[in-house]
């Protein structure tokens, strides 16, 4: 038995108020999905991760353009064809060139329910931990200049660390 | 300390009998899967909570057209052009104009694996619990006449409050 | 109560250290992520179990042509038609017909990110479980002689086993 998994069964934390959220896709559909299960659950006083990765990351992109240094030049291209910003991602389904996230959030907005702007900067105030991941921001030369405040930098262990307290544990 | 966090850890119930799936895609291929794990788990006597969000909800959509009132025009257009039930649901891949889920169900017959109607009888036959997400049916303008018999209608704190009780969540 | 829920409630296994990954997905970053979890948490001494199902598949398939007898002519077709390993998976955005997973691979060098073959021989190196859905091989026509060495084969049912003993399950 290893030290760590000594340390792992010393831990008293209750599990059951614990939540995390990977969040992969930078699809403007499981974006908001993702951001709606985050509020309910620190709404019931939950602590909740959410760990970006991949194309998440993009739900973190300021939407202005950031002057960076040190990028590679695939990396230019690729950080330029991403969106930036919750206002321009696209939808999983029914994109239609860019008019699908326009109509849904117009949607969203008839039905009083919150825009994603919205449900992000609750989710910051209600003490969501939002963690970039930063082995992806590596791999496409994302900097932390490009992104919103208040997240933090780490890796899949840090990810794992917080699931292993955690009693629903979602990839998105 | 809130009065909810007392009332989960008096709460006693065994946990590893319990499983939620959201189910956010509509896919075929997605769904198929989502509702093969829902199977094999009410067949191991576990209680199985489905959660139908956003396209998910499609895969409970009655097939014929159903005469509602209330719809704005752009959730109108939306039902028009989103898949009515099982039937109509594309492949995630090789959908190829509607022609993959066709043969992939081709396969599914010639390897005797249920259909998907089939499994979706199946889950209600064994008990399993499905909820329709209120918010997700309000945004996109369905109503409660256009979907199966049988469904639950709730919000995300419903499905937090299964996915506190249950040891797999699974997000498809 | 039936036997299969005493037979639980006598386990005594230490639900902590496991993980299992259904891998649903066959695009190269959703794999690329879902091994990076998997070898991270071996890495934490995590047991790792990862489920292969339906595209997730193609992950294991080898590069080469293998003959095999027994298949009908649409599981011939769609064995035809779906990419053979890691090296031929498209990404879920920006595939640009197959170009963009080399341009990603290419970034994950310039960053001493391992490659998807590297991990994959990673993480059975450190003793992940990989079991094929032999289901998803009856369905797509998949034989073991198409899929690399060292795989379990097996249901559904084991794998809600081996979740029934995790703390982290993901649907990838």
């Amino acid at each position: 038995m290893t030290n760590e998994m000594l340390e792992r069964e010393a831990d008293t934390v209750d599990t059951t108020t614990r939540k995390t959220i990977i969040l992969f896709s930078g699809d403007f559909d499981k974006v908001t999905a993702a951001f709606i299960i985050a509020n309910g659950a620190a709404a019931m006083d939950d602590d909740v991760t959410m760990f970006f990765t991949f194309w998440g990351l993009n739900a973190l992109r300021r939407p202005e353009k950031v002057a960076t240094s040190g990028k590679s030049s695939l990396q230019k291209a690729f950080a330029m064809m991403m969106p930036r910003g919750p206002g321009r991602l696209r939808l999983s389904q029914m994109n239609f060139a860019g008019a699908g996230p326009k109509l849904m959030q117009r949607m969203m907005r008839e039905q009083k329910v919150m825009s994603l702007d919205d449900l992000i900067a609750s989710a910051r105030e209600q003490g969501v931990k939002m963690i970039a991941c930063a082995m992806s921001m590596d791999i496409m030369g994302l900097k932390a200049d490009e992104l919103i405040d208040g997240l933090e930098f780490a890796g899949v262990a840090s990810y794992l660390g917080d699931a292993d307290e955690s009693n629903v544990n979602l990839f998105i």
